[in-house]
């Protein structure tokens, strides 16, 4: 069986990730989206939350699993058997950190394929970061996140307000 | 009427933001530089003081004129009848958030019209972080800012440093 | 009477191109299109044929105008008091290369103002080679060009392969 | 059977599309390496010599065939029920052009995968232009190439030289 | 004689710095490596200890000495006589960064010369941050660091998990 | 005597060159500036031209002189005991370039060094090409190039004109 990983902040989803995860799972027999800890990175959600409203919005794509992992990404695909980890990627900027990174990687984890795939056009300017600072300042992001995402963020920002 | 507006943090205004005010004012019959506030972004001057400095820096450009603003860029530009957002350039990894912000923006707000400047080439390394960062260890950043700058910035790292 | 031009090789034009001219047209009184001759480097139409497309192509964009220019286009610029030069930007490739015909043309014309306008993002990947291209192995071109040029080009190519 | 297509030109094949033809075909069940006719292209190499020059590369790589193709590369892949096209990827200047190229064919054919990868970081630097621009001085190019391509390689200098 | 700096923050040193060391101590007469300290950046080690590691990592290399410096680096250079300033290079986004500190530098001493090393493509992913993230998974850092830093960020990650 | 080579193509030789010579002759105690054959490659000037006009614009520098070399660089470099390299660097797109040819290089002779130098900030976007273009159209070209190879452009526009 091949699977991949796509490993992730996820703080939130948007349908940028969810339009990566579709792809991956063409592809493999299984894909394990990890949502990963960042030490000393603050996040808007806390992991469980990230997790719940990732498995809801991928609920639909049967062969994709959600999990959460405190440690290395390398160790994680060396313990599991995995094949190969995605990367969706946007923009230069992004390659630049991505090939770091890949190198980086490659060089704890010699077997470790690295693939990266392109989003759909339409969601290439979509980060996470992005849809926070729209949503901070009441603008409208449902074109951007799954409904409970939107509700959820509207929800932080509104009490914020009070 | 055709008006534009320069949106950004001028903290502080520096004389490249201030080249490009003066090539955007030749282009419209108006130009608002926008003052922006953004949450959970700390800034060395508050929002006045930013707003007080661009005043005084620019009073010579008749067309031009100051605001500040507390929402989304978007929806000002909806609500004012503005024709274009006007945003300098100067480097690579500019260019690469520029594209994300402007094609998101565009989202938002589909009439819009997106331009970029190129500031004299004697400003094309200036940043109003560079800006601080030489100031905080007492170097001489008179050829970069208008005197009022200066003398506030000098006033702000001789108080730290008392 | 503010004006502005857009130079360009134009061979042939394309959506993207006409996407760009609407956006410039909408800010200046006047915008000419100059279609511009290139020592050395082959074109696929001579240069009439390239301007009678783009004319064709803008028909409706009232205050456009097309032309041909042998020259430096900096000179035609200082001849005809010209506010400002347009020029397209769809990827990071593009902007080093403006980046320095930027500031040669402002070295020499140091009262030009250059201003750079994304198309939309459909047309983000569109460039009249990959037109070439494509349309060189009998690929369906007309969702990226208007129809006359589309039939020019048909053309040319049924002929080669007789 | 989960099938993806290696498209290039491979003038001649040098030890970094083999290092990619080996990781693509761990994750897919079969892999073509596609040799590509590029009208007006000039190349090194007659394309049946490219393709002989390849298979005989790659016989240890059960999964992996190769083939030529004079059409569009997204026309085959319609044809030929392929899930994904596989791209290298080296450097910044690699992704620019192959971002508009993954975009192109996607908007020509919506059900197409691109997936980028990285080949071993000791093969970054290599370009088949490099090989025959070293190649033409006289200089050693065995640790580039496999010895086919070697030997074929010398005797092309070879003989311009007498 | 002909002196040059090369200054960092060296936050731990890595094997990618010490290359770049001896790659500029054959080219210079004296090559200083100047820790800088930066107002407001949190550091992980301070600035006694990133000394010490630093020397004792490059006390084989005979004409290279370390030195805390904390003021700009500019005016260090004016006072102590350099020639040149010296930078390692791994990608396009520290270009980018590079490049505006250069022109800025320049601009602060005109008499400056600043130069670029490459390092050695196995270095080519190392940096001080993500050898220290790493290292707060538990992940094994022993081939990025010497062994001194290597003990010395044991013990800080080992203590905070206690 | 620790000496480097500084190859090029130099057709013609620019001020931007020129700025360079001058920089990396006050680190090294001599500086050959090698003028480069490129097979296949065509160039305005002859070769012999080439010399002849850096000679003649650098004879100011002492301790550089001009050479012709038809072989691989990295050879010159092994037989001639140089110690380093000098690469100009202006963009990006250069560094991409560079970046490649750097790890190609001393993979093909692993002692050298590879030094970049940034030419002064007015030179950044002077390119042999784009002084060709300029003057191919007329253009004056004497704030870019030294007068003896000012004359010798504008001698063979003129002929190609008659």
């Amino acid at each position: 069986m091949k699977r991949a990983v796509y490993p992730g902040t996820f703080d939130p989803v948007t349908y940028g990730h969810i339009d990566i995860i579709k792809r991956a799972a063409k592809i493999f027999d299984e894909l394990i989206v990890l949502v990963a800890v960042h030490k000393g990175k603050k996040t808007l959600f806390p992991i469980r939350k990230r997790k719940e409203m990732l498995e809801e919005s991928i609920r639909h794509i049967k062969n994709a699993k959600v999990e959460i992992y405190e440690g290395l990404v390398a160790e994680y695909i060396k313990k599991n058997n995995i094949l190969a980890m995605i990367r969706g990627m946007r923009a230069v900027s992004d390659f630049e950190f991505e090939f770091q990174m890949a190198l980086m990687n490659r060089h704890m984890f010699p077997g470790l394929e690295i693939l990266f795939l392109f989003p759909d056009e339409q969601y290439t300017y979509l980060t996470s970061s992005i849809i926070k600072e729209i949503a901070s300042f009441g603008g409208d992001i449902s074109p951007f996140v799954p409904p409970l995402v939107n509700e959820n963020i509207k929800r932080i920002f509104h009490k914020q307000e009070e």
